[in-house]
């Protein structure tokens, strides 16, 4: 482990042994701990701390409390040719995720197209896990889920959105564009972040307790009142893709989880589409490839800008994580292995 | 006819003759004056000026030059089970978009999900009205497009992304609930509305000539730096849409429309979701309206706010607008009539 003040760095395989270790400990099986901790790693590796290693011990924690049942397998509710209802059993979310992402692969291969609404999971934590898992299988992927209400509607006070992540995946030569984004401008783990590093935001983020659009982090913690995207359209969407999810899924909806408080129980739903067979198969890399490279071609607004595409800087922090190891506050990583016990 | 400064006010009915005479004049056949003279007269009816009334003008313009093929009927390219690729013709957009919805909810009917791609195409007009006519069907309905370059990716000064609209239905009752929303935090259209009315947007629209964050409709003109809604994120979402419907129809990209400098050509996606049969069908009614209750009781953040769902001042604009003629700017009307000769 290499130390930079409370940070750690701690290599890919130690942690996916911890987290495996701390799964089996918990009441997983061999295979399914190894699934779980082989995605908290990969997020971790990738970048997205918030959904990787730094939300490990919640995830622990709702096992321990019997809101994730460990040995829950997803069941199917009804099939309506390329449309599959499945309930998640209150599974772990990645587990579930990942069956109804392949599941909806299989349907496409069958269908053309197929989609999979589930009900009664838990968070999938990083939602590119699934884009990236379609993608890299050669298929297009479109994927929403609802989440506990953590965002008011636009020009209210009170919380009852969810902030409701839509991911979209396709492939991209040997790698992946995958598009992961929640309905809110920041999440609560990033403001946090900036928070405790007394940084201010790139852009406004939320409103502060007099109702002004601020960058202060520490404003809109104390408000709850964090921004959609785009104001009165991002929250639009959100509440869309809450209704898309609940409807489909038969499941809960955002307003139905958050009466428990804790979150758990939500709906998502995984739709793929296979471009394997479609007669301009060959020619698609090329299509990706010259929109991909007109995008690149933008001039920057100044120096420090940077033009990416969605997932490029996944592949970064990759390559830089593999060598250096994961960064890790000291805290967070005595936290996991204080799990052990 | 009700004047009020420049704007007339013109019943639905005499705006539909005139445009269904003029579209008969233009080369169109009845059935396709008709079916274009409804859509566009509903749309300025239900408050969609800038595709409705306000672009019909444009509309006959392109047909006379050649970018819209009045006798072009959509043909089958490829299928595979419930994903089918249409191209076009560069037909009208508005019966091409009709058309490929309807496909796509026979697709449903007989896969549960169903896909349309369509390429060569041209502008769909109003994205929401085939959101109503999908959702009025009893469907749950996505479908997006994309546009000519006309905003800048995230930090760049040069448009390379579409503004890319989404549209998401769903039934709500005897209505709809839709999603019509392009990714520019305004359009170009109501921008320059504002600026003529030298009024100043609500939010953050783009930047000035320096990069500055503005408020003012005039200075983003000028500049031609609209801000995504959410910033990258709406960026990385038009960016994601493009990629879809280019590869999905094997259809021209936003970098390739953009190389015409004339809009046309677009390449679609439409995906209908057969609810009807699933075995929940007779609760989601309940479902919607549990949902729709809930975020109709979020608590305003000041007096002025209302709290809508996504369509439903659609639903005011149409009984108003029915009642008091369509607002039209004189100039705009006799442009239009000006057309006939």
């Amino acid at each position: 482990m290499n130390k930079q003040g409370n940070m750690i760095r701690v290599a890919a395989d130690e942690m996916q042994n911890q987290f495996y270790r701390i799964l089996l400990n918990t009441g997983f099986r061999k295979e399914k701990a190894e699934a779980l901790a082989i995605v908290f790693t990969q997020s971790s590796l990738d970048g997205i701390y918030t959904h990787g290693v730094n939300r490990f011990s919640r995830f622990i924690n709702y096992t321990n409390k019997g809101f994730i049942k460990p040995g829950a397998e997803p069941s199917l509710k009804s099939k309506n040719n390329g449309l599959e209802q499945w309930d998640g059993n209150l599974g772990p979310g990645i587990l579930n995720a990942i069956a109804s992402t392949g599941q909806s692969m299989k349907l496409a291969d069958e269908y053309g197209i197929g989609c999979v609404a589930l009900s009664n999971t838990n968070h999938w934590m990083r939602g590119g896990a699934y884009g990236w898992q379609a993608a890299m299988s050669g298929y297009v992927f479109i994927g929403f889920t609802n989440t506990i209400a953590n965002m008011p509607a636009y020009g209210a006070i009170d919380a009852r959105l969810g902030n409701n992540p839509l991911v979209i995946g396709l492939p991209y030569n040997d790698t992946a564009i995958i598009l992961d984004m929640a309905m809110s401008q920041y999440s609560f783990g990033s403001m946090e972040l900036s928070a405790m590093k007394d940084e201010m935001l790139a852009v406004y983020g939320g409103y502060d307790k007099e109702g002004s659009l601020t960058k202060d982090p520490k404003a809109i913690i104390e408000s709850r009142r964090p921004l959609p995207i785009g104001y009165w359209k991002g929250a639009g969407l959100s509440l869309s893709l809450d209704l898309l999810v609940t409807i489909l899924s038969a499941g809960l909806s955002t307003h139905e989880i958050s009466k428990r408080n804790i979150e758990y129980g939500l709906s998502q739903v995984f739709i793929s589409i296979n471009i394997k067979n479609l007669p301009n198969h060959s020619s698609i890399a090329a299509l990706v490839n010259n929109i991909i490279n007109d995008y690149k071609q933008s001039v920057p607004g100044n120096e420090e800008t940077v033009i990416t595409y969605p997932g490029e800087r996944v592949l970064k922090n990759r390559k830089q994580n593999s060598e250096n190891g994961i960064p890790v506050l000291k805290s967070v990583w005595e936290d996991i292995l204080s799990l052990t016990v």
